[in-house]
């Protein structure tokens, strides 16, 4: 694994004392799958992981890099504290993510903290080889799993027992767990953009809202998809290929070099010359990985320029309270010329037009 | 639903402001289910609700409260300086669990931010009649589940099958999804107090360590038993006993009135006069509702004293690394005079000693 190479690429340019404590981080620093555990990373020193007694024995066999496992009982700060200033330090670097309460806490120790963006953050955004691979694999399962649930895409079927089910077949397929709430939403339930697999059941001519995701190896997928029950009424289509326009559009915009707002910007003036911006009610797309969401965000504030090894989704869609909503959502590798869709499930699943 | 109510005893003796951001707590006070919004209390006014476009639809359904709901765009540290000042505030108090980055992007903006701990928070620690049956049928559903599965505890069998199969179950009997991942941990990985479910298959004389529950209408079960495959050796039973001994213990003190830490202090105190208190490596317990952990903690440092509609787990454990571990775990509600035990299911499942 790439522990070492990471770990040394944390450190350059540290001048203090880092204080890791979100769990994707020691995940991505350490292989530690623990929920909670505290790093930290001086500048020319073995790194010291914190932990309460529950995950020592877990942590000693999970973490592959040299660090020094020291369980903690209530004095975590002070703990911290002394091995910031036995190491002849006085500030302390933490992410600027961690909570206002432990954060006075270290500051009530007499320690000078300073909350900074996380270089394990940043690093994340670019995708190494073997992540990409678990990426791709997150991709494969998710997509065969909904090949297996497609035949309940009937009338009668509810939308929570679809979920259920999907979610069953991607852990049977290999997947570690899903990799955020399924969303399974059908008729008018698909213009929420976050619903919750309910007991509504699938009426002939609605379409259907799928957006779901497994994990494997610590990595996520990310897709949606539509699915049509029977024949959809008439004023679907025309709909349908305006976000798969759009979709299409961001993907021949996507490389290396490229600005995130401005792809995010072209989506947004094309559904403005259709005439429904309004009803774009959300980002073009994020970063993900060992997040379900993770940078770079793709919408009109982002200040990020695309580059090799990032992996975004691309997910327009148009929401409608009254009638229903229509996302499409693919998972685009950036390219240094061009980008690479990493899934292959057709758009929309069911009757043909 | 109660949510009038509870409103009404968040802002008592409330003098500023209040933002509340945990998800917990704004399914608690009002009913919405989406992951991210910001609910901004006032003293005497109609709280005012800031959430995405993602969410303004889904808000508006959910919500069973009088609020106003505004769509933020990307200026939400803004839009709240703005709401507290033209009501005529200066001060904002938030949760101490905010995260330092959005804490220091309030405090830019020329409001005085001051953390405290929530009163939600502290609301949620004493459950409703109506959250009480939530949680028994949260229980219920997660006994039944390991029922069904309980044939699955045989020789061969992998543990990440046993974990799909009762997650599955779990969300088949009518829960929403599983309230924590599920632990399946045999032989000597039951020395794991938070071991992730692998592909380990069970052995004739092993036990198994199982940690579940499910969530239901929001609220969450969390219970651990062993079962034995076939004959376990004989080492087990003296130990098992030791773990049974311990929880009964503490079960009889708890009632209203007793301090936390001195139930889990006579559960140490046992552990040593056992000489395995060095094993018992964790709390004796945490509370348990919309979250699967929160307060109060039943540990050395708590300063609880346990009331009435407090809702806790008992789960004393012992882990030898080289070994294996035991713990066992009940979901007990304090009452004015003792307890009741919301669990039912065996502490041992499988051939009988």
């Amino acid at each position: 694994m790439n522990h070492e190479k990471r770990m040394a690429e944390f450190k350059t340019g540290l001048e203090h004392p880092f204080l890791v404590t979100e769990r994707e981080d020691l995940f991505y620093l350490l292989g530690f799958q623990g929920s909670t555990g505290f790093l930290l990373v001086f500048p020319n020193k073995t790194p010291v992981f914190f932990c309460d007694g529950r995950y020592v024995t877990q942590a000693k066999e999970e973490i592959e890099l040299k660090v020094e496992v020291q369980e903690f009982k209530d004095e975590l700060a002070k703990d911290i504290k002394e091995a910031v200033f036995s190491n002849g330090y006085q500030k302390l670097l933490v992410e600027d993510s961690l909570r206002v309460r432990f954060y006075e806490r270290l500051r009530n120790q007499d320690l000078e903290a300073a909350p900074i963006l996380s270089p394990s953050r940043q690093m994340r955004v670019i995708k190494e080889k073997e992540e990409i691979e678990k990426i791709k694999k997150a991709v494969r399962i998710s997509e065969e799993a909904l090949r297996k649930v497609k035949p309940l895409f009937r009338e009668g079927v509810k939308e929570k027992d679809v979920a259920l089910e999907l979610d069953y077949q991607m852990r049977l397929l290999g997947g570690e767990e899903v990799a955020f709430p399924t969303i399974v939403a059908g008729g008018r339930r698909s213009a929420l953009p976050h619903a919750r697999p309910s007991s509504y059941s699938f009426k002939d001519n609605d379409w259907v809202i799928v957006d779901w995701g497994v994990r494997v190896d610590g990595y996520c997928a990310d897709l949606t998809r539509v699915i049509t029950i029977g024949k959809v009424d008439s004023s679907f289509y025309p709909l349908f290929h305006i976000v798969k326009e759009a979709q299409q559009l961001a993907e021949t915009l996507i490389k290396e070099g490229i600005k995130a707002k401005e792809v995010d910007g072209a989506v947004r003036l094309f559904f403005k010359e259709k005439k429904v911006e309004r009803y774009f009610t959300h980002s073009l797309g994020h970063g993900v990985g060992i997040e379900i969401h993770e940078d770079p965000h793709l919408g009109p504030k982002s200040e990020v320029t695309l580059k090799k090894g990032m992996i975004v989704t691309v997910e327009p869609g148009i929401y409608f309270p009254d009638w229903g909503g229509i996302r499409l959502e693919n998972l685009v590798m950036v390219q240094e010329k061009g980008n690479k869709i990493l899934d292959s499930l057709p758009l929309m699943l069911g009757e043909e037009e």
